[in-house]
């Protein structure tokens, strides 16, 4: 990962936001896919702008996208992308959904951007460098315990099985919880408006761009058990501003 | 109400707007009320800002705001303000929290304004003329049915004791939840972008405004029993973007 990626990385947004405008808040087409999550055609016109220009400037590397499969994806290098992270979000008018953008390298996302098209948020993790959001360097704040944690997640039946009550166990011990957001909760963690973030069975494509924006601003993401997060996490992420909140918030839900 | 009352509503919005801009995503000073809910200096002067101008304006009208409590609340004219709803969402940086601008005459809301004063989504609503989001009407969609209807509602335990089961009844027959969104929910029913909203434990200055930006978009706003609202509602509210809504909402909440 070099400078050109991180410059690959804004026109990918670049262009995916400019497929999504024109859809905002219009008429768009709507279709459910087997698993009933809502999907428009403008999904579909961000991902395909990505993807179109990854063919032609990143001819070697994987591309894993939400709509459009994978290609290449044992590659070492791999793009995720997720055109519209949050479609239930868009396709209500509200503007929290985002445009996910991730390189991994071997199993380590290296960089990842976090695009909000219609407000203009936009966070870039790349490692070994600060988050940036827009110009700007976004950074976490501190939080020492659980019980000053201002705790987000995108709703409160997105956790199936075993982990509905392991969510409510951690919940109850955080000072307050903010519902909805889907990505763009995990850029204002970056930015240091909320302490905690953690969900539940997201994709690759729903959290490799997470990493490198919540990390290079200080905070740190892992799984349930404390794990890094890489190709095969299992779905279930904690994104925590303040460091000294990941073993709290895994001894928490355990 | 009059002319003179909409052009007086966008002006106290603008200075709403104004005096909270330069708090947003920066340094506020955060207290917590004898409630636990959080108050910032901007609510303060969001407040102050729009009651300087009442004074000086409609001297013999009624003003109660949330944060400065009440100026002649007897009067026939009342104008009921919430500098920030959603405070939870300015201080986490989200921009769905918004200010509300109310005008009552007797006991009916007859002006409103959600003003979302970062991404400039401005709803007014004003009996007898169509509701407008910034220049252009505003208008609900069609939904015959609880089984399409796509509901939003700012938390799942924002309802107390008995309420919770009555809510859980009726979101369990509706198409799918937005979780999140505050008074920002009801502006995206009054242009068709979601078909309910339903909440609890609402004081005035939280739905008065609502009211008619939902009203003149086509939709109907009632409590739970279905009796429009007034000075003395319960805090027990449901918009409805497609009036047939109400009365399946009623049953399901019954």
């Amino acid at each position: 990962m070099n400078e050109s990626d991180i410059a690959l990385a804004h026109r990918l947004a670049e262009a995916a936001g400019a497929a999504i405008r024109p859809y905002w808040r219009g008429a768009f087409g709507l279709e459910t896919k087997g698993d009933a999550s809502p999907v428009t055609l403008a999904d579909r016109a961000s991902e395909a702008a990505m993807r179109a220009i990854l063919a032609a400037e990143r001819p070697d590397d994987g591309v894993v996208g939400e709509e459009y499969g994978a290609d290449r994806p044992e590659a070492e290098r791999i793009w995720v992308l997720d055109p519209i992270d949050g479609t239930r979000a868009f396709i209500a008018g509200r503007p929290l959904f985002g445009t996910l953008i991730a390189l991994i390298e071997g199993d380590s996302p290296v960089l990842g951007v976090i695009d909000q098209p219609i407000i203009g948020d936009r966070w870039i993790g790349a490692r070994g460098r600060p988050t940036l959001l827009g110009e700007r360097p976004a950074k976490t704040r501190a939080c020492a315990a659980l019980a000053q944690a201002h705790l987000a997640t995108t709703g409160p039946y997105l956790f199936p099985g075993e982990d509905q009550p392991r969510f409510e166990a951690l919940r109850g011990r955080c000072r307050d919880t903010l519902w909805g957001g889907d990505c763009h909760n995990y850029g204002l963690v970056a930015s240091g408006h909320l302490d905690l973030v953690v969900e539940s069975m997201l994709k690759l494509h729903d959290f490799a761009a997470l990493v490198p924006v919540v990390e290079g601003a200080g905070g740190v993401m892992r799984d349930w058990q404390g794990r890094p997060l890489g190709r095969d996490s299992d779905g279930r992420v904690i994104a925590a501003g303040d460091p000294v909140l990941i073993e709290q918030t895994v001894a928490a839900l355990a």
